[in-house]
């Protein structure tokens, strides 16, 4: 706004800017609520680009050869809305709709509208995700399109944007421009390095990143900022624009106890009578070249690994030979990890198929992050890291599920049983936390012929699929020709004389199959179901134990007693508003320490002698 | 180990750098696991700090005076507790007890050792506890104690790593000494940036930080940097020491595959014998000064806030009163916030206590992290930001709990009943996620002056206990001398001519007490129980309940339906081993989008309505 040029170029944008302004204003105001000022300081930023840089098809938001603008300050939704407007994609009545009920405008942008990749408002994840895309455009699809996405300063404290940073210059993603919009305000005050453009900049290039400061409402600035940023030369890009919160409004710019208000009508008249007027323009925004993905191997049938059962297989191992397995018949299948590839067998994938593999380093937050982004492309992604290190990603987990994304992870290293490591590396409430995640998948094999096709089953299956798998090598129980499948279960034992049903999954289902002998021996029947997919969890097979053994279930897991597989199998009853029969939970209830696995499943009481006591303690009572 | 030096100070590092290593081997082997070569590279560092630097009585652990010593490569334990052996603080004979069931000395740290402040393991931990550490020595202990943290290289890939860079300059702490371990190899091969300590530098000079790049066996140079790192210039300083993993033993050193790898018997000889020999040499350590931490002002009686019930009030307003009543009567009481205090309400207590509030920005795994550092401190800490932000830190939730950490965490804006945000902003699965700690407790007050009485108890309560709060203004419905407690429960509505429980809590019993009214007008008399305290969950009032009110009872919650409040009401049943009661589970079962809180608790199907047709299926079903 502080160019005066006569130039047609420079009017334009101006006019597209009070646009975006007038129209941000305009949605909160008739919103109720909302960020009107965090969305006028970019709005400069974003003309430029949208009429000089951009290249996308509104039309068609599915052509692979769009680029990708990813709003990470997700509270600006106002201009990104107002932009979507500009471009002619949604009507200016469709705009006045902003976070009411039933509206594709909601508070923060979700994919519910097709021109958005995925849910922000979550700070600090547009970026990591945008590193995801953009490797699958440099590597993948091997396409010229860019990335770019828009920082608040805020956001620049979570540790997960420099996650972002590092990777981003490892894999030197030069389709990838980050625009840090330093408006200094967060949402209590000054944030914590204010207008200091400096200081982002010698950050961004210690990371490895080339770093434009500019001045954020000068055209000529903005616009050769973009020009070079759009250039490739092996590096990532960041524009860093000291810019006004407010800016266009006087009594809004740089004003403190103005984030996140909307104004009242007769401010908002106010302000527009600032901005000149209402308008209504349609900008053009160039489309991309027509190109093709990089042309991929044809698919071949699947040929999944068998097991023989003459060796015990650690469920990990078998996932390891069923990734590379899938490498081979499905060339949109990638893999990622968090630098322990040796550990979650990854690393099969990794070395028959390198192109395709991605090392996330000790970094997960950009892990599942970049396997967002892979699926924003449509590529399979399956990310993998111990069990436990997964809650490091829990907030880019929820949000995935928001962006609808389909993303397959898989934890290794789960429960005591995992041994001498001790707390820290057993996953004990990872059950917990991919259930409550919406849509989610949750699966727990207990056999290498079961993981292998389940694995195969993940790579079908849409949403947040958690596979858990197992450290220590545990015996086949079951033939390759046998089936398995999301929302399945496995009754390995039963009979007529059944009276109590034992549910167990993964490693305890071992412990359970112990159980059974030895309660067999003392005369007392028992169903043992294995519950391989804890969500969706097999309703008819546990409602119909319940009705032929005895109404009575143990359930054992090596988790925490909540939100486990106990929850689960009495989820199944508590949904279908049946009566709920005499559950018995075995379960982890004490911090475990080191040990060996015996000896800590012993202590957690979810070994086989616990499970016969338990048992035998419901069965007494009836 | 390049000196040649016949100063006697350089020989005890030569002779106490050997002795770690030779117990760093012989401790592994003897456990038949663990990481020996991790350990060895930062032998010589450790030797110089142990008996030159570091200031601590061993006899005396909670000496205030004492410095703090964290292992953030927590996989280093071997070679922490072979300083402790040198230290005299542990024997021989223990420290071969290493990852044995029972043992002390777990594979990774854990505070059941009076010398270590925190659990650590999951990488990138370490540092921002650190600083949470320094923060309650440099401004509320006031003592000059140092916290030397040691990292590995890997780890530094970690974006929580990095908020606490920016944390420690922003805060000046330079008590606060970072000591990389480079030693180029992670655990699957070459780390992001190898040896290429230049970089490091660059981003920590970048971050604010003094650095200081060494060859970190170089005793002269290891001394020189710990000279300099000691002295306080208003600046944190990291240490960056280029070593070799496996330093010592010629077919260790700087080779591939030996992460997390003990040495057999045989590897064990060949080692001991290049090492020189097994020693159990007692090494001196600096105790501490004996000053007096920074004189606190008297406790004075606590005077909670009250509500008269004349205007409705949100939770999280009464969270934030209540936060400075307690500041007034404890100055222990210490909060920090993820710059969202104007939300949380908790800058009421900022503006009280600004002496006390600590700033953390949008940087919700250091929030969490500070949080742990004060109560390494004893400390009181209360740390809040909105409930669904807590997900990010998710991992430090989990392991404060190992570390058997004393903090308090309140989420705000929880549930679809925030209304316009959208999804994004809404916490669905916090209690799924806090309820799935080790000992933790969960309340979710559904009235102003239940709050205060409950953020009162937080204060006194061990462990990590959560609370979440509302952010709609609900009415006051219980007066300032009704009593709330930890386990506890209130029975809002009760006859003897009850068919059901409703059982709610938070924004949720003001449904139940609209659906109360409404089945009442039609007859159906229902109990309806707040269950303000989730976890531990009253059994005895749901026991009662459920023989007195039919047996049945309906839940209804803000959550989706896993792992929340209906999974508590199941839990209180199925742990007791009694039958379980008929229990129908009203949760948010769909995606949320933007609308009015009244809206989207009607279309989530946990609004009066709702209860109402619930209650009446399950009653009809009799």
């Amino acid at each position: 706004m502080t160019t005066t040029s006569t130039d047609p170029k420079v009017q334009q944008w101006v006019n597209l800017a009070q646009q975006l302004r007038v129209d941000s204003i305009r949605c909160t105001t008739a919103a109720g609520s909302g960020h009107p000022t965090s969305s006028m300081s970019a709005a400069d930023l974003m003309a430029v680009l949208l009429t000089g840089y951009l290249h996308y098809d509104f039309d068609a938001p599915k052509n692979p050869n769009n680029d990708h603008l990813i709003f990470s300050k997700g509270h600006a939704s106002p201009l990104l809305y107002s932009l979507y407007k500009a471009a002619g994609a949604i009507t200016d009545e469709e705009l006045l709709t902003l976070r009411k009920f039933g509206s594709r405008l909601e508070g923060h942008p979700t994919p519910i509208l097709p021109w958005v990749d995925v849910a922000t408002g979550s700070l600090g994840q547009g970026l990591p995700i945008g590193v995801g895309v953009a490797l699958a455009g440099k590597y993948l699809d091997k396409l010229p399109y860019h990335i770019w996405v828009l920082l608040g300063d805020s956001e620049v404290a979570e540790g997960s944007v420099w996650e972002a940073f590092d990777h981003a210059s490892y894999y030197k993603l030069d389709n990838l421009v980050a625009i840090l919009d330093v408006n200094r305000l967060g949402q209590r005050g000054e944030t914590m390095h204010g207008w200091n453009t400096t200081l982002y900049a010698e950050r961004a290039e210690a990371f490895g990143w080339n770093a434009i400061v500019i001045d954020g409402h000068n055209f000529d600035e903005i616009n050769q900022a973009f020009a070079k940023a759009a250039k490739p030369d092996g590096k990532p890009t960041v524009i860093i624009a000291k810019t006004e919160k407010g800016k266009g409004v006087s009594f809004l710019e740089n004003k403190e106890g103005w984030h996140g208000k909307a104004l009242n009508k007769q401010q908002e008249e106010q302000a527009l009578n600032e901005l000149d007027h209402v308008r209504s323009q349609t900008f053009p925004v160039q489309k991309p070249e027509n190109l093709q993905p990089a042309p991929e191997a044809a698919k071949k049938a699947l040929e999944l690994p068998t097991y023989d059962g003459k060796e015990a297989v650690a469920t990990r191992k078998a996932y390891g030979d069923a990734l590379k397995a899938l490498g081979a018949a499905n060339p949109d299948v990638v893999v990622l990890d968090g630098e322990v590839s040796n550990s979650t067998f990854a690393d099969e994938f990794a070395r028959a198929y390198p192109d395709r593999f991605f090392e996330q380093f000790i970094a997960e937050q950009q892990l599942v992050a970049s396997a967002i982004g892979m699926s924003v492309r449509h590529k399979i992604p399956f990310a993998s890291t111990f069990a436990a290190f997964f809650s490091r990603a829990y907030d880019f987990i929820r949000m995935a599920a928001i962006s609808h994304a389909n993303i397959r992870l898989s934890g290794s290293h789960a429960g005591v049983s995992i041994g001498e490591d001790g707390p820290s590396q057993m996953a004990l409430e990872d059950l917990a936390m991919m259930r409550a995640v919406y849509g989610s998948t949750v699966l727990y094999p207990s056999d290498a012929n079961q993981t292998v096709q389940l694995v195969a089953a993940m790579a079908e299956h849409d949403g947040i699929v958690y596979m858990r798998t197992t450290r220590e090598k545990t015996p086949v129980i079951y033939t390759p020709e046998e089936e398995f499948m999301v929302g399945g279960s496995k009754v390995v034992h039963q009979s007529d004389k059944d009276v109590v049903t034992i549910v167990a999954a993964g490693i305890t289902l071992h412990e359970a199959l112990q159980a059974y002998e030895q309660l067999k021996s003392q005369k007392i029947m028992a169903r043992v179901i294995d519950a391989y997919s804890i969500k969706p969890i097999d309703e008819e097979t546990l409602m119909l134990a319940a009705d032929e053994a005895g109404n009575k279930i143990v359930v054992v897991e090596d988790h925490w007693p909540e939100g486990g597989l106990g929850d689960a199998v009495l989820e199944a009853f508590t949904m279908r508003n049946g009566p709920i029969p005499d559950v018995v939970k075995l379960a982890v209830q004490s911090m475990p320490g080191s040990g060996t696995p015996a000896e800590l499943m012993e202590e957690a009481g979810i070994g086989a002698n616990h499970i016969v006591q338990a048992v035998r303690v419901l069965v007494r009572k009836a």
